[in-house]
């Protein structure tokens, strides 16, 4: 697992940015296997025989199969962190800006490593201890998350009573984007997740425009929101 | 597949009540494995061995792996959509009381169902044919919550200028509660749907209380919220 602090660490080339994923070879073909046939379903040997390499030779780097998904799970996780404490970063000091940072770098993420992000649903096949420390990195993504959606109320910019469960469902909400975005859709990640952080702006009791916008101009539809909001709470 | 349709049509008990989960024992040690392993990481004959009978017999009931998933899947989306039809008649003609009752339904659901919701996981392992015929399910669900989302705004009620993207983020939203739900942990599953209301009528634009109210007053809160929307829109 050393190579986890280290990807956590380096955003110098921004948040927004994604290179090509920069994976050994055994761990972009266990992801390929993995998403395409399970955790279950997919074998070692499978695995040697995508890389081109030995079982053995494939055992040199990496202890099992878990070895494998622990390090895909957690790279992945501790990548996300890392950027969305630099999106915070560079938000300042507003919850409504840190928030919005927070849902725009989750779905940018979600859209531009959907592989890595869809190994998610094999949590269940992580043993217990891994388990515990994978989900104790996803609990501190909720937990950054929920930091701004209090503080937003405690401003008096978001409204939601439930902060907490509006946390959860968000970045549930968030994380599913890696389900059905496509890149060559119509939709550019920036995009889908400018849209995202309109419908949970909304999650949390922020946005109320009084008349619907257009798509077009959402970040404005955002802004005169924000400035009516900010107006009527004082 | 010729269960399907029945399961459709009877929700005379009422769509808010769960049975225990009425399945062939074939289907039900399939869906307890698949969950467990993975489609891939399941053989026919690990089904056989926890029904407690022989392969040949176990294919006398189904033709093969894959038709069990099949009917796993399409038995839940018909099911889920059968109560989701029953409680928007129940709900009446206001688009606002019908967008609450199909999220209410779909959350209920996924509390009640979480082992048939969570194989949505596999729809990857759907053959392309059975794949299509599942996500048209699917999509109908996505449609009948958008037809409430655009006659909300329609009237007056809705305010996202996104309905479409609303539409599939809250389904994301309502079926990632499968994920996460514990029939032992502090709250219903009635509980987590009204949460669940409030935080999808905030995605669409609809909730804007200017105070922050208590978790025990959702259903006031609510109300509340509609009656001063309504105000100061009509």
């Amino acid at each position: 697992m050393s190579a986890t602090p280290d990807r956590d660490a380096d955003h110098s080339g921004g948040w927004r940015t994604y290179a090509p994923l920069d994976l050994h070879p055994v761990l972009l073909h266990a992801m390929a296997a993995f998403n395409e046939h399970g955790y279950h379903g997919t074998t070692v040997r499978d695995i040697a025989r995508r890389v081109g390499v030995t079982v053995p030779a494939l055992y040199y780097h990496y202890e099992n199969k878990q070895a494998l998904l622990v390090t895909l799970l957690e790279t992945s996780m501790s990548d996300v962190l890392g950027r969305c404490r630099a999106a915070v970063a560079e938000a300042g000091d507003d919850p409504v800006d840190r928030f919005s940072a927070i849902v725009e770098c989750i779905v940018v993420y979600m859209a531009n490593r959907r592989g890595l992000a869809f190994l998610d649903s094999e949590i269940r096949s992580l043993e217990p201890e891994n388990r515990a420390r994978y989900v104790e990195l996803r609990d501190s993504l909720q937990y950054m998350l929920l930091d701004t959606v209090e503080a937003g109320i405690e401003q008096g910019s978001f409204t939601t009573p439930i902060p907490a469960d509006a946390s959860r469902a968000i970045l549930t909400m968030c994380q599913g984007v890696a389900n059905w975005y496509r890149s060559d859709g119509a939709l550019t990640p920036s995009d889908v997740a400018e849209r995202h952080v309109l419908l949970c702006l909304g999650t949390v009791g922020y946005l109320a425009p009084r008349e619907p916008a257009k798509p077009a101009s959402l970040r404005q539809a955002r802004e005169n929101a924000g400035a009516r909001t900010r107006d009527s709470v004082g």
